[in-house]
């Protein structure tokens, strides 16, 4: 079986022109078939805020209406997405940038409108999306945000363009099938894109964050946990190495490895070149 | 050899919804392997409004500057290629939306700054773009601005993704294989596209653009003009038949079927169906 290597990374390399510069190149000599997925960092706020479109969050979630759809869909899909193509064409990686619409790649769900708790002290949600008066379950709406189910990806598709030799670079934009494109959390698509394609591949998932990996000292970037076994996350829980919001990221991880994935790495991506060797890094295997 | 037909839409279709998804419709609709050409419409300077960035001109032809350059990378390639490819797909037609950039398919070189002679009265050129005190030939530097030769287009790659059952959309952003994006000419897209895909298909252009064709009477719709061969252009020129901005037109569109593009249309979007009885606005024949 081929290998196959899916990348994604986040705001912290995106933002730094130097970082990513960096990045790239140490993505493009990667060996054998890879696939890049990104987010879209501060550069979509910003724009917002020049737009005089504000940001709406609940519960810590971005909302996704109508305007923020399209300020995401024209920096993740096109500023963010088409510049970082163009720096890997200058360095002989064979890029081609997607959103989950082009070739039908990624067909997400509209999330539905969904009850959550809030407390009155959030104040007013924005319109039609206030609950019953007094009643703190309220009715929640995301927007244009869109979650995949396990025949979300077409790996056909994916499959063809690797065996023309060339680099998907994915961002964090889907679409119905219906003609709306929706956003979707770029974790949760090299998640899905991983699962796929592992029917294909053996396939590693690299998680690029701020960190070197899970650390025991959160305060020591040397004290990074070399590898987790499925069976040692519960007991990582309970003596709190692994906390906060490593928590759902390990979990989403051992589910993609539950669902076929050989190992999944979670890394910062200036050290992206030491997965050569295998060490980067916290390694999870099943 | 199999037939392709390249359909290049202006800002005309682009800009209002209903023209776009019947136009979109009909596009679908065309039968055998097919690729799409769009430029970018009002939104662009629209967009460049609200941020409070001018368009500039000179002589005519947008400068594009390097806060330009960032629009209409958003505006064409995330925006307006996106929610187009979307709605192909959900009519069934599996569209891949992509620039220059993306597989290497069209690597165009920056346009070198150029002398041209500017009157007088037209005022200050932009900062860095003034000629010498009382010499009509200044300095204009056109900025990212793409042009294309004969090399530029990767017919191979955009064969490989029509043979997978593809229908490529491209947008009006190349790059110059340095990591550079350039925004280079919609019609110039098509026309070089084209040419580069003669070689292997026996290939149709077809522009839609305001008019049903070239009119023998500018205000008669119904005075189209069916056909121009080659060596009638010359005649229509001097007879006034062929004027104003028809000229650089009908001159593109002679030069590619000299160059091995079977035939040239130039019509309206709306009347894009006709194209399948082979009658649609005017054909240019060699």
């Amino acid at each position: 079986m081929k290998q196959l290597t899916i990348v994604k990374i986040g705001g912290n390399v995106i933002d730094n022109s130097e970082n990513l510069h960096r990045f790239l190149l140490d993505f493009t000599a990667l060996a054998g078939d890879k696939i890049l997925v990104h987010g879209g960092g501060k550069i979509a706020t910003e724009l917002g805020e020049s737009l005089g479109i504000e940001s709406k969050m609940i519960e810590g979630r971005r909302i996704t209406d109508i305007e923020t759809l399209r300020i995401v869909t024209m920096v993740y899909a096109g500023l963010i997405n088409k510049n970082m193509v163009a720096q890997l064409q200058a360095k002989n990686c064979n890029a081609i940038g997607l959103t989950g619409a082009d070739g039908n790649i990624i067909k997400a769900k509209k999330r539905p409108i969904q009850k959550a708790k809030v407390s009155p002290s959030e104040g007013d949600l924005p319109a039609g999306q206030a609950g019953l008066e007094g009643d703190k379950a309220k009715d929640i709406d995301y927007g244009f945000v869109g979650d995949l189910n396990e025949n979300s990806v077409s790996s056909a598709t994916l499959d063809n363009l690797l065996k023309t030799g060339m680099v998907p670079v994915l961002c964090a934009i889907t679409h119905d099938g219906d003609g709306q494109l929706l956003n979707t959390n770029a974790d949760t698509i090299a998640s899905a894109v991983s699962v796929a394609m592992s029917s294909l591949y053996e396939t590693r998932l690299v998680y690029c964050f701020e960190k070197k990996g899970v650390l025991i000292d959160v305060n020591d970037d040397l004290s990074v946990v070399r590898e987790i076994k499925a069976d040692e996350f519960e007991g990582l829980k309970a003596n709190g190495t692994v906390a906060g919001g490593m928590i759902p990221k390990l979990h989403n991880a051992f589910e993609a490895i539950k669902k076929g994935v050989s190992a999944v790495y979670i890394g910062k991506a200036d050290e992206l070149n030491e997965l050569k060797s295998g060490v980067f890094g916290t390694k999870l295997n099943p």
